[in-house]
């Protein structure tokens, strides 16, 4: 009998992250100031973010060694199991070997908390009493409530107010983590009072959330703030995720052709795909990387090269980016964990490069591919997973229809047991194709009066 | 860093099913006919099992080898983790070691696939085309649906009325995996119909929904019924958790002074415990084996050992078991799959020549158990979990106030991700505590009209 999973021991976490900035040809351009638009330094960052972050956010060096309290806490739930798709090969009837990466092991059932347990232990050191974050879905605002219940930090999520009612499983996750969880926009901020004043019913939004959880941060000296996505040093954690496959990937006597993982600001691609880039940087291999984006939010596909806002409000540094336009709204797909206007700067770069690949799906063909991957390997994927899924199908299934056999490894990086709402309106036939159309994304970007990047 | 799991490869998952009726030193009595009320053989139980179901029901023999097929299916999630709870011996500053075993990495989250899995490959073996159940909570039903599909047989879930309706996400992962679920009564059978002339509104139970799943198995040839707990198959296919759970201990250099596990109808309970039984009966060892209960249903600690009906109605075979009655009605609580009057035939055999030890504990006193363990040590236990949990956090503090070290083992049986509403009732305080009175005990059990057990 053929194995289905490759394990790894405990020992065999890994020691460091890998920082693919060390290999890039061209390195990312810098941030620039909201306001003057020159150039920024890391001082910028600091009523924000912790020193030790800050460092990791601009650092060239090619590892950063994991804190032992990290690898100790990681322990919990890593290393994460790497599997032989045998089930799905056979459903779909292809000559292609398919391994997936399962993330949703962990308590908080995806790849979030790989980063949150690291920002909860460098704010730790450096003193920090509590850490404030928004949460949309709710994935993120999970990981960050485990992760500061651990350093014993507050953590304080501010949950768009929609979200907050419609997923109320996912509070009380926090809840029992021990988190504060506020439907926002709340009267305890400044930002949240301002809209509340203009609308007493607003059902928020991720933008309006990031205001509140910067203004606590910004407002109090034992307070910071935390981001689970987009920015380097939150690329860099994720990177245990792709250290781990390739040693997997190299115990089962394998290398992919192809890797793929879900794409929303980056952090959940860059942790599969770029320990495998470094070896294409590296070794000259020649694998190739996807990132899977939703139809209705498609920036890596559809969107242009430009510095652009990290939120709606236009606080934050400007940051060169592929972007559909900060002002960008999408869909309310369920995949609520991709619904960001732009990508993180490093893989905004790599694509820009070519050195990665992007491809776009359709929310009912995600869901379709989540169904055929739940029935064949046991496992409900996150709505967010859905995406690397559909493009791991889609693959498998060229490799059929051109007779070769191809290994194909994707992120399938948690799963969908908080999101059961989402399959209930795709069965009941809720899901509807969103077209977006070409003069909605020109109307967005149109608004930008942002530099060109050169 | 020490570790926190031992884990096993793939090829160490037992080969066989160990069965603890070879060892017991009194057999458990035979089944009576309901209406007779004489010893009935094998052959009664034809129309509603496979025949090598029936021949494990009634075997003596040692060891009963596992199917490869089995054995490959249990590859998608098998062998499960052992974790040594570390953080949770801190929490509560004991001197105790604290090791428990984590089912919830099955793909329906609970150890019930373990039984499942096996139970449609001896169907499928014998032609049957489609199995009927019903469910409760939800945790079998969903097991058996997982398992169906993978052997391509139709699945049939009665599940509960009201529990369909307040717990549309299980519903939603058996309809994933193409199982139908009708919220009984229905209109589908003779019983349910009945049960709707006279009341429309029914809520349902437990006991009309097995009577609905037993009436479509037996007036339709090519289907056949499957129960995911009390049986002697069922407990016998369980034992896979405590074969692999004893080969881990000895890796961690440890073995338990007391194994602890919840205790419904004894699949789970058995499934921990029978494997270190044999360490008892065999080597002469002195493991104590305490089997957790909830207050409000508490057969083991508070019912007579008696022989007595398996369903409601009366239909089944009488069974020598420790019940409190089967018209007894247990307390609503969250953990739906402890709500049942009676024990299997084995567990009450080994409670009556005390080879094994029972506790009860409050419907209060698991969820501060459960969120105790969740802050500790990251996993959402289910409610049925919480149970394990309390008597293991009695013990461990036992051991502080002795001034002692004992090692304790138990069953963390599966996760509470779709069990969130429990928890919020727990953190709303709406939960209560459960006074079950003696009168209440005594007048269920004077219904009893069946022979006392010699």
């Amino acid at each position: 009998m053929k194995n289905r999973k490759i394990l790894l021991s405990e020992n065999e976490i890994p020691e460091h992250w890998y920082n693919i900035v060390a290999d890039m040809p061209n390195k990312p351009l810098p941030p620039l100031h909201p306001g003057t638009r020159e150039p920024i330094g890391p001082e910028a960052l600091a009523p924000l973010f912790p020193m030790e972050l800050i460092k990791q956010e601009v650092s060239a060096e090619k590892y950063v060694e994991i804190p032992d309290q990290v690898r100790d806490i990681y322990k919990m739930w890593r290393s994460t199991p790497l599997f032989r798709a045998y089930n799905l090969e056979k459903a779909l009837d292809t000559p292609a070997k398919i391994y997936y990466k399962y993330e949703g092991v962990s308590p908080s059932g995806s790849h979030k908390p790989n980063t949150a347990v690291a920002q909860a232990y460098y704010n730790k050191q450096e003193g920090v009493k509590r850490i404030t974050t928004e949460t949309g879905a709710g994935q993120w605002g999970s990981a960050l409530s485990f992760a500061c219940n651990h350093f014993d930090i507050e953590c304080e999520v501010y949950m768009v107010k929609i979200s907050y009612h419609h997923k109320p499983y996912r509070k009380l996750m926090m809840n029992t983590w021990g988190a504060q969880v506020y439907a926002s926009p709340t009267d305890l901020t400044e930002a949240g009072r301002k809209v509340l004043a203009d609308d007493p019913d607003s059902p928020g939004s991720l933008g309006i959330a990031i205001s509140e959880a910067v203004e606590r941060a910004a407002t109090d000296e034992h307070t910071k703030y935390s981001l689970g996505s987009v920015l380097n040093h939150v690329l860099l954690h994720q990177t245990v995720v792709g250290q781990e496959a390739v040693k997997q990937m190299e115990m089962a006597g394998d290398m992919p052709d192809i890797v793929i993982a879900p794409f929303g600001g980056g952090s959940n691609f860059a942790g599969l795909t770029f320990p495998f880039l470094r070896l294409n940087l590296e070794e000259g291999k020649n694998i190739r990387c996807i990132a899977s984006e939703p139809a209705s939010c498609p920036k890596l596909t559809r969107g242009v090269f430009r510095y652009d806002f990290g939120d709606t409000v236009g606080m934050t540094p400007l940051l060169p980016m592929y972007t559909l336009g900060h002002n960008f709204v999408p869909a309310p797909i369920h995949a609520g964990g991709l619904r960001y206007h732009g990508a993180g700067v490093i893989v905004s770069q790599l694509l820009k490069d070519k050195l990665i690949e992007a491809r776009a799906h359709d929310n009912l063909e995600v869901f379709e591919a989540g169904v055929t991957f739940a029935k064949a390997e046991g496992i409900i994927p996150a709505p967010e997973a859905n995406h690397g899924i559909a493009t791991a199908i889609q693959e498998a299934l060229k490799c059929k229809e051109e007779g070769v056999s191809r290994t194909i490894l994707f992120n399938m990086c948690g799963h969908g047991h908080f999101d059961m709402k989402a399959y209930e309106d795709y069965f009941a036939g809720k899901l509807t194709k969103h077209e977006l159309s070409t003069a909605d994304i020109e109307a967005s970007l149109a608004e930008l009066d942002t530099p060109v990047p050169e």
